[in-house]
């Protein structure tokens, strides 16, 4: 496990877009991909989460774990929001305006994605007064576009 | 990007479980976490797949990337199916059976994720030939799970 650890914190940290290779062929193939990889990424997120709040006890192995693949999943969900992606039919929370400001939206979640790799980073030290010094920045950069961005 | 395809590669290929640290608050929680996994999982396979099908041109590059993906993808969904999984009440196609019959579950789900690690592996030797010649044992792998345990 201890290498998988490593492992997929060097991919977290690698420079990563798939956004090239990610054409849907329909708005809603998008979103539900964007959902799936956000719901994916937001549970491990959400297991780093109930440490921090002393909802379970603090693991620092699995606290690395999880947020390692919180930032490895936070590479994929962007490619949902191309322009493939626009006019999905099936519910979803995006708002129009994710398409009339790619730029804004492309800061805020490239922020998202800086926020929990400092938090990874924090993990690595093995303290949860690290991580929860972290922790707050990487909700906040995910609320953020959430309120810009989410319906 | 290589060197992302390196590390992809080193992370699927690595034996990856979160199952110990996968518990769900609510089976929705877990349904919604292995339909979010499987359908990017899937979305990433099927790129693989439309190159396979001679339906978008061969790019041993995207298709690298994209098995990639698919194969570390690949560890996460089953956490979703155990115990913290059973009785979801939102809409999805898991059969009772899966929680009965939680051995013959995993060991059709080992062998998919064995099957994708075989097309990844093909997929190294730039070779659409070697990635068509075992893409069809891994969407059979697949269907052989659907068919057992999904509605």
């Amino acid at each position: 496990m201890k290498k998988l650890l490593l492992i997929v914190a060097a991919l977290a940290t690698t420079t990563f877009s798939v956004t090239s290779h990610a054409q849907f062929a329909k708005p809603d193939d998008a979103a539900k991909y964007r959902q799936g990889a956000l719901t994916v990424m937001a549970a491990h997120f959400g297991r780093v989460g109930a440490m921090v709040q002393g909802k379970v006890p603090f693991d620092a192995k699995a606290a690395q774990e999880n947020i390692d693949i919180a930032v490895a999943m936070s590479k994929l969900p962007w490619a949902g929001f191309g322009p493939s992606g626009e006019g999905a039919t099936l519910k979803n929370a995006a708002k129009p305006e994710i398409w009339k400001e790619q730029a804004k939206f492309k800061d805020l979640s490239e922020k998202s994605q800086a926020e929990l790799i400092k938090v990874q980073t924090a993990a690595k030290t093995g303290s949860l007064d690290a991580i929860k010094a972290a922790f707050g920045a990487a909700g906040a950069s995910c609320k953020s576009c959430h309120d810009a961005f989410r319906i």
